[in-house]
């Protein structure tokens, strides 16, 4: 099956017909379709389907056993210590720039954020299998286990943690924790994943896992407009938090309350969505308020309280502070103005994620040999999977272009010819991190 | 059971424990609760329980037949024409100024908003009840026939209709398209009216009631602080508006789109907010939004699309007129700045009320008679189903003083005394209107 057909495959599971966007949230009807279909391709593949114990999804290609080794022992990376446990081992004895040894991961994830596009997931997992397709096609072999991942949960569309398969997988959260995140229905993860046929008490790091992988690619639709070829690298995931803002002013009759006599939330909430802008540009950084809640929310009240969340990120963490504490002094002025309390809590906090530099170049190293220009490298400020590895294993991303820079929204767009580009680069960053050397190098 | 008791009796139901707010939606199990108590308290005074074609309430109070007719023909209100089809006709030929004649009738609602308080609706019929109780100790009886109305789904909270009872006994609104409504469950009046034993077929316009209704006098508590005595008569109701404000943007990720990328939503809707109290303070009028829907509502999510709810009153339509246009003004404008697509849309449109002038004199007379100073008479911004009977029998209203001005919350507040000299006002009132002379007159 080709990267089109592929594509065609799998682009209406959980979608809505009305606005074209995607509904595939983590355990749901729409999600598991995903992975059946995830399985149903790598055994079209002959390739290994493996789900871990936090029920991410790998199919591998795993070397054949007894095959000649010899090479050039330069552009191939290496199995090295902390390999014991591993199912399989490659006795390769290539260079090092790959990673610690081990397999040399890829994929991404097939979740959405509600009402999301196509690409963001999907593509990483669909350009993966293209590129083992014509590793194949043109008789290369693995040295070294090739892993494709599906992360699950990556958006935190239902569970309300993003990226929670990997952050199970490498322990940046507690398992007890997890198990009782619950969905917007009440439901436990814990009931999720039971439902799902994932045991919910054997959830948690898994080091035997973790030791398997040598190195881990994602490669992802670009999110906003800063690309402006095909394919590039990525430096750096911004730093960036999430807080919480709360107006608490006094509930009462929109038809009989003096404007004197109101202490309406609603407006210092105002004056701090347009404060947040401001402090942005000043900063160089990028401030969000996307979801708000006004209680009680009727047409004839004035709102006792106004709940908003604010995203913001920056190149730095000193950017992202700056422009916080700005909103946040904006935020109790207007409040006090009104007779509001304005209270900001901060409910996560991010900090930067710097990729492997050697990593990073091998791959534009790579991509740059296969014929292409030298890939630019860029940060991104979304969160992925590819985050939460980095402090784990030698971690790198590829970008696809984004030619409108729309993201987690049914306009959400790469063109053809780009995503095939992207399965080119990745072709050629797993025939060079993980393949026996071509007879003609 | 005196005003202290009956009030005590009926604040536990559909109250919140923990907020203290009330929940008594309209033929749900609060509400329901709420009318068997109102008929258990007609019954315990030996009053003709009544539930009309649109499930409202009615307790009757009515002359004795065959006793003594003659007296003072000046200040009683007279049966005139038009009351065919009246049960029980008073052949009283006093002085026109109550209405043309039939009942006196008073009462309120039961229903509650969301979290609303305890006096709005539930003061004006627990009032009627006692100043029954009063006119009876004094030895007063009628000589029209004095009813204790409480009108169904007053607030709109649960089909979206405020006035929804008084509106299909007047023919106010469509019986179809009433039965049609849904409530958030997607349950029909029309099967709500079925399971309170109403027959949903045979709701609409009752001529044959309204022709026996004389006059409509409601007692309320005032909504605002603009009463500072006890007891205040209205002039009129204040014409008001309701606007839907629709901000079409671009949904995107909040880390990946860069800020001059950005066609957010949320933008031109906060610099509105501001716009629309700045435009209320310039025109002596109110403007509130208090109900706001943000899609898709992540967090880490630029919105698409963020719909809003205006409510704008005054004094007269122009001044509500002048304070809407220049939000809409504002909000094009803004929304211009941002590349976003802003729609204001009309969604109720309700004319000033002013009640009828001659009955609201006839009031502050009784009042003053009954050895108060002369009631101050004050307009309201609230609807109620006096604005809606208006249109059809001479109407007036009382108002109770509500110290804080806080209404439809959980701190809405009337002192007991304050209550009690709104009872005896209402007393006044019915003696006034409805009871044979005293000897002493």
């Amino acid at each position: 099956m080709s990267f089109e057909q592929m594509w065609a495959s799998l682009l209406p599971i959980g979608r809505d017909a009305a606005t074209g966007g995607y509904h595939r949230y983590a355990w749901r009807p729409a999600e598991l379709e995903c992975r059946a279909w995830f399985v149903d391709q790598a055994r079209q593949r002959g390739l290994e389907v493996e789900q871990d114990r936090n029920g991410n999804l790998f199919a591998w290609w795993r070397p054949e056993r007894g095959r000649p080794r010899d090479h050039d022992g330069v552009r191939r990376a290496p199995v090295l210590e902390g390999d014991a446990g591993v199912r399989e081992q490659v006795h390769d004895h290539g260079g090092r720039r790959g990673g610690r040894g081990g397999a040399v991961l890829t994929g991404s994830h097939l979740d959405s954020v509600p009402g999301g596009g196509a690409f963001d997931g999907p593509l990483g997992v669909v350009s993966a299998l293209a590129a083992i397709d014509r590793l194949r096609e043109r008789g290369r072999t693995p040295a070294r286990p090739i892993g494709v991942a599906v992360f699950a949960e990556e958006e935190g569309a239902r569970f309300g943690i993003a990226c929670l398969g990997s952050r199970l997988l490498t322990g940046a959260i507690d398992p007890a924790r997890a198990r009782g995140l619950r969905d917007g229905d009440g439901v436990t993860l814990a009931d999720a994943l039971s439902a799902g046929g994932v045991d919910p008490e054997a959830i948690g790091r898994d080091d035997e896992l973790l030791g398997r992988i040598g190195c881990f690619v994602e490669l992802h639709v670009e999110q906003g407009r800063a690309l402006d070829v095909p394919v590039g690298v990525a430096s750096a995931i911004w730093p960036h938090g999430r807080w919480r803002l709360d107006f608490h002013g006094e509930g009462n009759h929109a038809g009989t309350t003096r404007l004197g006599d109101r202490r309406d939330p609603m407006l210092p909430f105002a004056a701090t969505v347009l404060a947040a802008r401001q402090s942005a540009e000043r900063h160089d950084a990028l401030a969000t308020i996307g979801k708000v809640h006004v209680t009680p929310g009727g047409v004839n009240a004035i709102p006792s309280h106004v709940a908003a969340w604010l995203d913001a990120r920056g190149p730095d963490e000193r950017a992202v502070l700056a422009t916080v504490e700005q909103i946040e002094r904006a935020a109790e002025k207007a409040a006090g103005e009104h007779g509001v309390m304005a209270a900001m809590t901060r409910e996560s906090d991010t900090e930067i994620v710097s990729f492997d530099r050697a990593l990073r170049d091998r791959l534009a190293g790579a991509i740059a040999r296969d014929g292409e220009r030298r890939p630019p490298v860029l940060p991104t400020g979304a969160g992925h999977d590819a985050g939460i590895l980095a402090a784990h294993v030698p971690t790198a991303m590829l970008f696809v272009r984004n030619p409108t820079g729309v993201s987690h929204a049914p306009a959400e767009h790469a063109e053809p010819a780009d995503c095939l580009a992207g399965v080119e680069a990745l072709t050629a960053v797993l025939d060079d991190l993980a393949c026996d050397p071509s007879p003609a190098t």
